[in-house]
């Protein structure tokens, strides 16, 4: 297929990024290049052991998965076994994974493949704390222009923070990297809370998945069963937000969404708002715009596309 | 009345602010101690003055109207002539007042009110930034314990900022203030943006005001209608948020308006975030609540309360 | 004496300010319009005494101390009790004030004075944390242009802090107000760390306070004991800086110090380095000068003054 | 010879680099692993370039020399071809390099090698920004508790900064590596602007270089009398301060320099003074100490050392 998107997959795994997975394998006008994983929502020792769990749900055991940082640029470490287990894919049983991790630091096949890939063709997909994208940039600033666009899960605005009241765990875990990759000139499409609290893991949508009747439709169904909880406790809410397949699903179906072009600017500088994302949706600075931010999502249409999708696999 | 509300109102009028004090004119459970001015949406020589038209209009000469800060206490003046017109209540056509300003500073006349006043019993309430308030606590800390409580607008939080992608005006104007304030221990209800952008004044609204075909309801309907310009443009909404008068509202009728305990802190340390209110609503840190923060209106309700409070002047 | 310098003294005694205080009443070419008490090295209610001990020890019970600040700006309280003893004067025993503390607030009484006194005649010499000054340029902001000058103790550069080690006690205390005053616009001088530790309180130097044979020698020399054995422990110096006295004397012989123009910032924004005086010694910046710095001091010449100038009283 | 202190020097010549490499080479006590080269004083171009160009003036082509980050982790680029000319080597005219760079990453060669060579053997020695050292600190935590220790310029305390009023240009030019590399837990002997300033390359010693009769003498002779023009003008001292050959003279004498065991804080969030290594010097914090700060230099003793060492090329 000559105009399949060449993307890479930047993830910490995590359930909702194990779906962003499976819904990218299940899309074939989606070339994965690799999967870069780095220390998130757990360790990194297990987010790309998770990775591979899953590239083996789908049945892709070929795929490239490379391991990246494992730990953000400046601050200490945070993860969040609370709200996604001990082992960052609670829920279903996978078994060990048998294939091999690549030996390339992830970082360095970020930089290379934009660089020997055709120029403005490569779109990253992080899933995570921006730190291996932010690596690369410091590493080979050129990639910057030749990288097709970034389309990322993370930030909020309308509805503040998750990890603090005013910052969301991916650009909490590593301001200073999110405040880089924000600065880079890239162009930016961002999945913030506020669209991903509109998809919603209702128990209606979740038995969709297990009645695929297949082994990805039921490994699916079981995480978004563990993953819910936690939200469902803090918001009281009937389900729990699907975050990372928003990403994905924008590249298959940009009309699901809708939101502004932008300025986002990071907060570094103090604790009490660190790792917000300052968003100027009403245009009352005169900060240049630097990403398209989304605030609407047809999550019927969402969840359509990701049954569809997933019982391909 | 026995127990009439004692308040004082501090103010920088402000077409939204002169409805705010009509609503208390018209109250009767309300005993207004007396109008203390601030520099805020225009500067103190305006907000004073514009302070005493409004107790002419209103047929209460006899108010006691204090000028105080004419800055913020660490930060240089803003104002906001781009809403609220030159004069701060473009729109009518009130005559110059010829009550007399109170010699008294307005800091002093709050201080010594609340150290007189039977302990418990003066509720503070600041539509403005809330420089005379801090200057109080500063002049003497003792007030704090003795204040019933401030029930005040500012601030902003699903809704973000309105002068900045992050802070709304009157905490922006003075965020020390305003930090002093929420850490002084004193009972505080805040009406942020969230509700007051709920609260429009709709063309149908404005109308029925100037069917009381009374001087206060004609010039109630042609300051509204000058200033929800300003929203209409910006957000492209039928009317603009009537942000003050929600405080007095909730002095009348509580039911009115609904929201929940938090901890809410201001941001002083970042030029990015000045001034935001940090309202942590799901009460992810651990910081002691300190604001009960209003979130919803029963709008058709708050607009039947003015028109019926208005139409008693 | 037709050209007597108007000053009013704003501080916080504390022992050294009690010495400066000294050299101005025993120096003819001053003419004291007031003493400002402010809480800084202990509470209020303790500084504004000590002012007023300090009058009678000098003989000059006519004075007029006026109360002000009970506390600083923004910041919560710091006192200095460590250094100064419990009093804030131990050492001597000096009687209970039979003086009255005047009525009216030291920061009207700042304004009022500098509103009615001739203008560009008032210098102000504050000894303490700037929250008097800092309120009085708040409360009206023409004084700015009115005052002759301020000659200040506080901050520090090449002797970094020593509450802190970027910041000195006086500035850190209230570093909002110092930012305020530092951008003021009013003619600064400044007397550092970097001064104040020169002047050295030796026992040769207190020998001779006590060989005076006065009581006010006595007292002097009975202060300056105890409060050099807080530096002495915590530098190994022998004696303790002389701060405060440092501003009197520059009125009196301005040729005892050499310093230079530069601009000072006053950090507000990083609690590592809150009230830092951030001084553009080698101008690598394109900031405004604001201050005249000291650096050096002939500090022979400066105990002589003192010793001849208390020996008058 | 068995205890050769194995070191890698991390540079960015300039000129002083450039006598630091010298002295480095000149020393048998020394083993170098391999030199790795980092933006700073002039783009990395230039530095790796310039290394190689005083690997071969030292008659040391066999060196390993790596080039590593292009840009500092977070802030935009800063250089001082102000101070060190635009090749960054101005002043002799040393030819173009024959010898190759080393493929790899030199952050990668800095993890490998420590984490290959035996535990708590290798020296660091950063004479620039701290890009590569905590870029391999991200790429492998463990190396922290490998590195024997790390001796490095900058920062700055009773001097100030240079480069801003508060802070030295190493630090400033990567204030969130300098914060990791701080907090890291690594040894840390840390020559500051405080020392460096103390070792000024006076014309007499220049003389010196220049009378080795040696092409290393004289080139050393024709960087110095370049490099010391800037600071010359700046604080019209006689000569400018030869800051990186302090951190070589360390390793093999360290009874030249004297200092203290500190707690080194980095200042990263304000821009005021982004970048000041807030030092408590005498212990007012509670922080726990975590870097040997240098205060005194025995210069002669440092300079006879130079000298004789560099006569050994």
């Amino acid at each position: 297929m000559a105009d399949r998107q060449k993307i890479i997959i930047d993830t910490d795994p995590g359930q909702d990024d194990a779906v962003a997975m499976l819904l990218a394998f299940g899309s074939p006008e989606l070339e994965i290049l690799g999967i870069t994983a780095v220390a998130g929502n757990v360790p990194l020792k297990l987010t790309e052991k998770n990775a591979r769990k899953i590239c083996e749900l789908a049945g892709k055991p070929e795929t490239k998965v490379f391991a990246g940082a494992i730990r953000p640029l400046v601050r200490d470490p945070v993860s969040a076994e609370e709200v996604h287990g001990k082992t960052g894919l609670d829920g279903p049983d996978l078994p060990e994974p048998t294939m091999k991790l690549q030996e390339q630091y992830a970082v360095d096949f970020i930089v290379e493949t934009i660089m020997s890939e055709k120029f403005g063709t490569v779109t990253l997909c992080p899933l995570g704390p921006l730190t291996n994208i932010a690596l690369a940039l410091i590493r080979e600033p050129k990639i910057a222009k030749r990288i097709r666009q970034i389309v990322l899960m993370g930030g909020g605005f309308f509805e503040g923070g998750n990890v603090t009241p005013a910052a969301e765990f991916n650009i909490f875990v590593d301001p200073q990297a999110a405040d880089l990759v924000f600065r880079s000139g890239i162009p930016i499409v961002m999945m913030p809370l506020d669209v991903t609290h509109k998809a919603l893991t209702k128990a209606s949508r979740v038995e969709k998945f297990r009645k695929l009747g297949t082994r990805v439709g039921n490994a699916t169904a079981d995480m978004l069963e563990f993953f819910e909880l936690f939200d469902e406790r803090k918001y009281g809410s009937d389900g729990g937000p699907l975050h990372d397949p928003c990403v994905i699903a924008y590249l298959l179906k940009p009309e699901l969404f809708s939101g502004r072009e932008c300025n986002v600017a990071i907060e570094t500088g103090s604790e009490l708002t660190m790792g917000m994302t300052v968003i100027d949706w009403w245009g009352v600075t005169k900060r240049p715009k630097n990403a398209l931010v989304m605030h609407d999502i047809d999550h019927d249409g969402f969840f359509d596309l990701l049954v569809e999708r997933l019982g391909r696999l």
